[in-house]
């Protein structure tokens, strides 16, 4: 089963484009983009599986210099 | 030129699934899912420019029953 | 594969039994408490996979009268 | 077509006037302002695009020494 | 003195359209436009003084209907 | 036309005596007092117009040594 | 041993003119202002002791049709 | 072992005298005062154990009319 | 006169047993504990009056290391 | 009597597996998961009461690296 989750990110004051651009080049992000309004950064993760997204959001994007706080948003689709 | 934009949704308690259903039928909404964490459920919606995604969201999406608050997070192509 | 989550709840002033009482009849989930703090009932819920406990957490937990609000934490498997 | 936004900015404490002036500089934004409130100062910018607006904000306006935190607020026409 | 201020307004979920409609018709409100973020609509007015600005927004814009919560930002040019 | 406000003031743990002390020389300070609940610090400031507060406020109190934040909120006659 | 309270007031949209005319007549009650930023009105309360301002506040202010919430700010003398 | 804690309790505007005077004869209940700051009035509770206190919190204080919210805070004795 | 206050105290991470400590060598510190909750500890003070609290906590309590933030809460016997 | 808490854990950005695996080794912690959400880490400890909690939260979690702050929600069954 796939796994697929937003993760709205706030970044350090000057970091925007290198953190989108860091982030453009992590396996496992298929989309991220600048954006205006609370956030600053908005990547799209799939993975195939939950603990998968897991290790990708705390290993390869916590690390990306210049992210000061993530929230991940799982998808679920309802029944 | 296209403008593209996330939808934070928070919606009121026991109403999501009733939500994504709605929000999946409105024009305008490219995707629609329930998620976990501080929001509810998360739109993306593209329209050809910003001011049309401002008539989608304040028009066709605050109109849909349940939905308690909007954040809406427009996309920039950072050069 | 598996999926786990811890339910934060928010409840009405004076529902707090009876919410506990509610949830504690709910397929799924495997374990509720009243707690201290910001939170009022934290429940533990678990299903073969992460759309099973959107279903559960949007219908069958949402549907509990005096529920005010609630954060699902979904737990991830870090490799 | 244009696109215009208005920056509200949080200012670390005794910076407020050097900020007003840095940002008096910067070209594309079209007023500034300190004010009271939660904000310290406002800027509008005016833009041909969105994008350009992303740019101008992350590039140009992150850029200045003494601003801590900005919320882009881009403008809509509705129809 | 001339006096301006900037009215953050957030408006009840689907009324951002008859909000700015209501405001664009009120005296001393130079200008009102939709906004993406955290506020739904941002206007600018303008009045002789502060307490005329006063007035104005406990008056003229409280009593429109659909605002939920408005912040005045009043400008103030540093020597 | 007077212009009066209060400077709401968070002060760094330990430093609210000093801060008071400071506040007191400064002119066109009308009466500071050390408070209870989520400020620290109260100020009553008057000046002959709104822009002689802003420069008060950004250049004479923002300088003290020990003030954290401060939230400044102008007085308004109503009609 | 006299007491001083700045009383911050949040009032309820439309209300803030009514507050402050009903305020104005309330004894024990020093000054009251509408102002801007985060709080609607700031009212300056003076009695004999603190239990007379608890008393003022919760019984003579509370029930002032249009208050939404307020926060009791003590002045404290330092040595 | 006897288990303590202090309820901060948030009250409806205007109900903060009733709802001393309701909790001065609730049982398990050893001290209650209004207070300044951002909680209207706070409980001493004192029971054999924790879930006596939970029980005292969720059906004798909850029950209260006027209580908006509490925060239960119970005491540890760090070894 | 007698003043009395409940002080809630946020702690820095790995410090509560330490400010437990120092705190109960401060005079005018009645009681002092660790508790669960959004704050670490909290400390009830008593004095002669208002003023001598706000001695008390800005010298003696604010000084103690590993205090990130207090919130004095001062009690009032309503009539 | 037996005592039992959710520990709710942020973790500095890019700490998370560091502070599982560093809980895992904590006598007392019976289970220890990395969490999506507001949350990055929820412990559940179980200790022979209340006391003996407070001492491993502030003793024994609080001393893991990584760590910046923690909210116990200590469970209670109602009668």
């Amino acid at each position: 089963m796939a796994a697929k989750a937003f993760v709205l990110i706030e970044v350090a004051v000057g970091k925007t484009k290198d953190v989108v651009t860091a982030l453009q080049r992590v396996k496992g992000v298929s989309s991220v983009e600048a954006v205006t309004g609370p956030y600053d950064v908005i990547a799209v993760v799939e993975k195939p599986d939950v603990n998968a997204i897991g290790d990708l959001v705390t290993r390869n994007i916590h690390s990306v210099s210049g992210i000061a706080r993530t929230v991940t948003c799982l998808t679920m689709q309802l029944g």
